[in-house]
C-alpha cells in the first residue's frame, strides 16, 4: 500500500535581487509547493516564476500568506485583529492566484505562514479568520493547518464544517513533537531531528496512522494530510530525496 | 440623447491611519471607482471597504495598479521593464479581485495610476504590458487609458484589438487639452480648469463628439468612454455635482 | 509660582502625501515636539520640514522612533528582541538626528512611539534596551516614559541612573488615570477626558505636584517633567490653547 | 614606491533572514567598507553588525546611501528632485552614524548606490544635491564619485570645492572604460574583465597614473583614490586578494 502522505514545501522565498531556498532541485520532489505572497517574502516577479515552475512540474500551488514584515521574515508575532487577518489573507491569496489564472492554472489551498501560521493554531478567532479568508475567496479552497492530537484536530475540524472549508492536516518529518501533538519549542537542544532514519520513521509512522515516540518518551499519533519538508542544505535535501523514497514504497 | 459619458475617479487612496479623499460622498456621483492596490496607496483594510463602498452604490470596479512607491503616491517615474509592469500589474489586479470575489463581485476593468498610467501613455512596450496584463487576468478585462485625437487613438485601438483587450478612452474636464490631444503640462499655469461653465462646456462637448477649445486656440474632437473626475475640495465637490447634472441632461 | 511642567506634542507623523494633524497650528503652543522618524510615518522631506518648523519657534526636538509598520502606524504590538529595540531605536534616532545636525541643531531626547512606548513601559529588558539606544547614541540624550506612581517611577529611575540616561516622565491632561498611576483603557467610554475644566484641573495638580482623583474615586500624585497633548480636532487646538495658559498662570 | 589607491567594496547589503555576499572573508582585504543604509539593502541589525565588523578589522566606514527600493536592489532609476537627494540622504547617512557612534567610530564618507550612483554621475544637479547632503551633515565629509577623464573630473572637483566637500574618485579594476573615461555598458559582452593579470594591469595603472587600454582600443589616464571590489563568486575573491598583493608591491 502506498502511502497518501504528501509532501509540501515552502518555495518563492526570494526577495528581489535576494536568493532564497533550492527551489529548482525541491520542485521535482514534493507535491505542494507554498508559494510566498510578497509580504513576508516573493515579489511579483519571483510569484511569476515560481508559479510556472510548481505548473511545469505538475505540483500543486499554495498560497502562503503571512505577516507585512519583510525585514523579519513574517516569523515575529505582531497583533492583528481577525477582520485584518482576514483581509490580509484575501489580497495576498488574490495576488497568487493572479499569476496562477494568467498561466491557466489556480491556487488549490492556503497554507499561512511563519507567526501567522502559529497564531491561527493557537487562537480561535484567528483560525475562524483563516477559513473565512478561504470560505470568501472561492468555494472548496482548503486551509493547510497544524496537525494535531486527536481531540483539538477535531475541533478543528468542526470549525471548518462550519465555515465549510476542507482542512489539510500538516505535520513534520524533521521537528520533535510532545505527547500532547504540539512541536518541541526550537529552544530545546532535541527540537530538529537530523538522522535520517529518525526522520522515516515518523514520517511512515503518520502515513501509516500508527504511533510513534515524543520528547518526553510518549508516543503520538497524528492524523495528517501533508509533511512540510525543507531542502535548504545540501543534508537536507538528500534527507528529503530518502523521505520521497520512503513514503512511495509499499508498506 | 442622454449622453453615454461615464465618470470615473480615483478612491480608496487612504493608506493605513492616513485619510485621503471624500469617497463617501463621490461615490454617489460617480458610474466608476478606480481602487488604489496597496502599492502607491491602498491597503488591504482600504480595499476591503472600498469595495463593500462602490458594491453598496452599484459603481464599477476598476483597479488602480500603481507603481510600488508609497512615500511618492506612485506619481515617481521609475524604470521598470515590460514584463515586470505585466507582473506588478496582475499582483495588484488580483488583490484587488479577491475582495470582489469575497463581495460577490468582479473588477470590470484597470485603470493604471500615475507614473505608471503616463509610462504606458508614452510608450507602446509598456502599453502592450499593461495589455498583456489584462489579457492574462480574464477574458474581456478592459485597460482604461488617456483619449486621444484620432491618429493616435486608432493606433491604440490596434495593439488593443492584437491582445484581445477592451480598451476604454478617459478624458478630463477640469484639465486644458493641447490641439494635439494631449494634457498641457500642469507647470502651466492654465492647466486646470477652474470655471465650472467651461468644465461643462468641455464635458457635453466630448460627450457628444464635439470639438472644443485648446490651450492654443485650436480646436479638438476626443472620443472618450469615460470622464476622469476630482472631488478633493468642497468646490471640487460642487463642480462634479453640476457636471453629473448636465452630462444626464437631454442634449 | 510658575509651573515647570512642559508641553509636548507628537508632530511630523505625514508621510509622503498624506497629511496628518495641525503641526502649523500647534507649534506655536508646545515646548517639545516629538518628530516621527520614518518607521511608522514621517519620511525623510517631512523630517527636513518639521526640524525646521520646531527649529524657527525654538521648540525642542525629540525622536519619535516606532515599530516598523507603516500600515498599522506603529499601534500594533511587535514581537522585537531588547536587541533589536535598540539596534531600531538607534537607526532612527540617528536618522532624524543628521536633519538636526544639518540645521544647526540636534536631537534633545526620545519618546518612542505607540506599541513601542507602550511596551517600553511594560518589560523593564525593552526599558533597558531604549535606555541602551539613548546611552549610546550621544551622553546626555534622555528618555521620555510614561510617569508612574512614585514606587514604579523609582524603579524606573534606578534603571535609567545605572544606564547613565536622563528620564522625562510624561503625563496625559485628556486621559484618566487608575489610581494605581496607570492609563485606564481606551476600550472604557470613560478613558478621554472632554471637559476642558477637568483637564485643566487635572494639568494643574500634576505640575504642582497635587492629587488628583482618578477613575475609580482615588487620587493620584503623579511627578511628570512633560505633559502630553493632541491638536486633531479644532475642539483639541482650543483645549490645548487654555491648557498652555492655565499652566503658565501664578498658582 | 608603494600605491596609495584604496580597495573599497560594497557590503552589509542582507536584508532581514536574506544573506548577501561574503563580508567576513571581504573585509579582511579591503580598506573602505561601504555600508547599506536600509532603502536597497541593509537593516538595522545588518547595519549594527556591519559597523562591528569593520571596526574591528580598522577598516574605514562609508555610507552607501541608495533609493528606497528594496524590491528593485535600489538599481532602478527614480525621478528625485535634487531636495529629495538632499534629504534621502541625509536620513540614510545618519541612521548608519548612529550604529558608528554607538560604537566610538564615525562614517568617513559617502557612496552612493546604484541608480543614485549613476544619476550623480550624469546629473550636476544632483550632484550638488549630494554634495550638500554631505556638508551639511558633517564638515570634511568626502563624497566618492565616478572617476573620470581629466577634463569632466575638473569639473567635479570644481563644484565639489564650492560645497566645501572633499572628493573621491572611485575607478574600477574589473569594468572596461571607453576612451572618454566612462564605462562600456553593461549589455557589451566584454563590458567585465574576467582575467585577474588584466585587471591588476589596468589597477596598478590607474594607481601609477599610467594610461591603460580601453574598449576601443584608445588609452586612458584616470586618476583615482579608490579603486572598487566585488568578491561575490570564489574567483572573485581570488582576483581580489592577487590585487591586493599587486597594489602593495613596491612598483
Amino acid at each position: 500500500m502506498a502511502t497518501s502522505l504528501l509532501l509540501n514545501c515552502d518555495m518563492g522565498e526570494q526577495f528581489g535581487a535576494w536568493p532564497c531556498g533550492q527551489d529548482e532541485a525541491l520542485i521535482a520532489l514534493v507535491d505542494q509547493a507554498n508559494l510566498a505572497c510578497g509580504f513576508h517574502a516573493g515579489d511579483f516577479s519571483t510569484m511569476a516564476a515560481g508559479v510556472a515552475r510548481a505548473k511545469a512540474h505538475g505540483v500543486m500551488i499554495g498560497a502562503h500568506p503571512g505577516y507585512p514584515d519583510l525585514q523579519g521574515f513574517g516569523r515575529r508575532a505582531m497583533a492583528f485583529t481577525p477582520r485584518e487577518v482576514t483581509e490580509l489573507m484575501l489580497y495576498q491569496i488574490g495576488a497568487l492566484d493572479a499569476f496562477c489564472r494568467a498561466q491557466g492554472t489556480e491556487v488549490a489551498y492556503v497554507k499561512p505562514h511563519g507567526a501567522l501560521y502559529n497564531a491561527i493554531a493557537d487562537d480561535d478567532a484567528l483560525l475562524d479568520a483563516a477559513l473565512t479568508a478561504c470560505a470568501r475567496y472561492r468555494s472548496g479552497l482548503a486551509l493547510m493547518t497544524l496537525a494535531r492530537a486527536d481531540h483539538d484536530a477535531d475541533a478543528v475540524r468542526q470549525r471548518a464544517e462550519i465555515a465549510g472549508v476542507p482542512v489539510l492536516f500538516e505535520a513534520f518529518a524533521d521537528r520533535r513533537y510532545l505527547p500532547n501533538g504540539r512541536l518541541t519549542s526550537r529552544q530545546r537542544p532535541d527540537a530538529v531531528l537530523h538522522d535520517v532514519n529518525t526522520m522515516i520513521a515518523q514520517a511512515t509512522a503518520i502515513a501509516a496512522g500508527e504511533p510513534f515516540a515524543t520528547a518526553d518518551g510518549g508516543m503520538l499519533r497524528l492524523r495528517a494530510d501533508s509533511l512540510c519538508v525543507h531542502g535548504d542544505t545540501p543534508e537536507a535535501l538528500a534527507a528529503l530525496t530518502a523521505l520521497r523514497c520512503a513514503l512511495q514504497e509499499p508498506v
